[in-house]
């Protein structure tokens, strides 16, 4: 019989704190990391939870993510925020962000946030929800090291940059967030398949020539397949213009590996957009979004983006977390 | 032999303004709608240009869309435009909220434009293209009478609802510009394989119980296949909440069909949101755009978003267009 660990959010939250503290992270730093750690796994996204706690603190010790670094806020326009995160983690530069973000989306009807010199923000939906619970709905782009070739092409160009909308239910949550990345699969997949030694589905990536492979060695030297082809390919150039291009951060084909020590500081971006919609929508924004979800939710089989996180975080609230051992000696190690 | 008529864009916006006022459109309604068919012809794109006028005719003479209608604009935030169509066409609904969006998003760094009540907007990216020609990153939305299900359901609750993204070029074009559907196929392909008594690809739509169908009748009965899945549907959620729910407009379900001359107004929306990329970047955007667009172009075989219709512009602005015997035939018979 194995005993699995179930831990509390608050408990996830201080172990992640002090797990990123204990490797060179300031508290600042370490705070809104920690914080997201423990909503991600409330919301049973266990690749990106105390999963990642171990990476973010190698990455601290080798210098990928600066645990010290100060972000540095601007308000180049009226409706603009601009946040220099200087290669420090992407939550820091976020929340330093948000709070000028949500008065001015308030004052304004509608901001803009964009984060330079940035690091990987972990799950880019949990900030656009944030941004939600306060009542505004939110677009949030992010980008990421380039495995992703256009269609036709043989060189990756963009990365699973993912896009997310978050759309209040005036309840202090989301009724719909949608948080999806570009590509068919996520690469941690391709590379599950080929430490077990298992084919891969020929649309999952390319080889280096940009041909379909089943091979998952040679698919980790190509690209990976987008979903939707052209169109997949369309949605993740959206998100490079807007997370790389428009915040001035690097772009995907130049930014250092989120994995590995190697590269220094990736240097990516985060662009968020946040809108009052009751000001858009001259008050009829609840009423729309409400028919919109129940259409879906009334089909048998239909799920409506962000139901599976809000019930994952119900039942952490009431019951805590089930946590992998082996997770939890590798963030204890970092003690 | 067959003789195809060629004719300058200045021709073809004087023919449709003419068939558009002959059909009882105002003058100020014609015009715009009249601009954007020859900026339509110009860019390659037929089905929407002058074959698009006798439709836009027929529905100005059975009321589905009010050829008379003055759009009315408000401020209900600082950045913030909104314009009720008044069941008019979307053309001047957006000429006229541009005026006020493009010095607003200068002035402020970042500006929304809502406009409900509205109808058919043609070709979204002429749309987002004329913020970028003004030197503004324009994104777009807007929404279409449902025709994609869920994936798991078999009820349609989306539209082909596209979205589009133009990237200015700093010199009165678009150096990017993403313009795209939700759907994998145009319904007009469906509907021309069913005219033609040919199957369809599986991949292409689904059978009223939601499975795929090669049968183009039973297609249309059914729904469309989004692009790339639960991703793609995704998308068109997005771009559902964005003109539809953030506007106060329509939504997809409980909109009229485009086509025909039932059901009276559709009434859906449009949501622009335009900002200004030096202000976010703190200057980098260009460069970084530039190098972006480099890395796509360097590879044989490889299209960049919008090359295609810039070609076919400058081509147009040239030699004129060529136009359709039957198309040029249909639109004289409303004179």
């Amino acid at each position: 019989m194995t005993e699995v660990p179930i831990m509390t959010l608050d408990e996830i939250e201080d172990l992640a704190y002090r797990a990123l503290v204990a490797a060179g992270t300031s508290d600042a730093n370490a705070r809104p990391v920690a914080r997201a750690t423990a909503a991600t796994e409330a919301d049973g996204i266990v690749s990106h939870g105390l999963a990642y706690v171990p990476i973010y603190c190698e990455h601290v010790r080798c210098g990928k993510v600066d645990g010290l670094a100060q972000p540095s806020l601007s308000r180049p326009a009226p409706s603009v925020v601009a946040v220099d995160a200087v290669t420090g983690f992407a939550h820091a530069a976020i929340d330093l962000g948000f709070e000028a973000l949500i008065p001015t989306a308030r004052d304004q009807g509608v901001a803009a946030l964009a984060v330079r010199n940035s690091y990987n923000c972990g799950v880019l939906g949990y900030h656009t929800w944030r941004l939600a619970v306060e009542g505004l709905l939110a677009i949030g782009f992010t980008n990421a090291p380039a495995s992703i070739a256009p269609v036709g092409g043989r060189r990756a160009v963009v990365g699973t940059n993912p896009f997310s909308l978050a759309a209040p239910d005036g309840a202090g949550g989301a009724a719909v967030l949608i948080d999806q990345s570009a590509s068919v699969i996520a690469k941690s997949e391709i590379m599950k398949h080929a430490r077990e030694g298992l084919l891969i589905p020929p649309e999952w990536a390319l080889d280096p020539d940009g041909h379909p492979t089943t091979d998952p060695e040679i698919a980790l030297k190509g690209s990976m397949a987008p979903s939707g082809g052209y169109k997949g390919v369309g949605v993740a150039l959206m998100v490079e213009i807007m997370a790389a291009a428009m915040t001035g951060a690097t772009l995907s084909v130049n930014a250092s590996p989120f994995s590995g020590t190697m590269g220094g500081p990736p240097k990516t971006g985060q662009f968020f957009l946040a809108v009052d919609p009751g000001v858009t929508s001259g008050g009829l924004f609840a009423e729309r979004l409400a028919v919109l979800v129940e259409e879906m939710r009334e089909q048998k089989g239909v799920r409506v983006p962000g139901d599976g996180r809000r019930a994952a975080r119900r039942r952490a609230e009431r019951k805590g977390v089930a946590v992998d051992p082996a997770t939890l000696e590798k963030v204890n190690g970092w003690l």
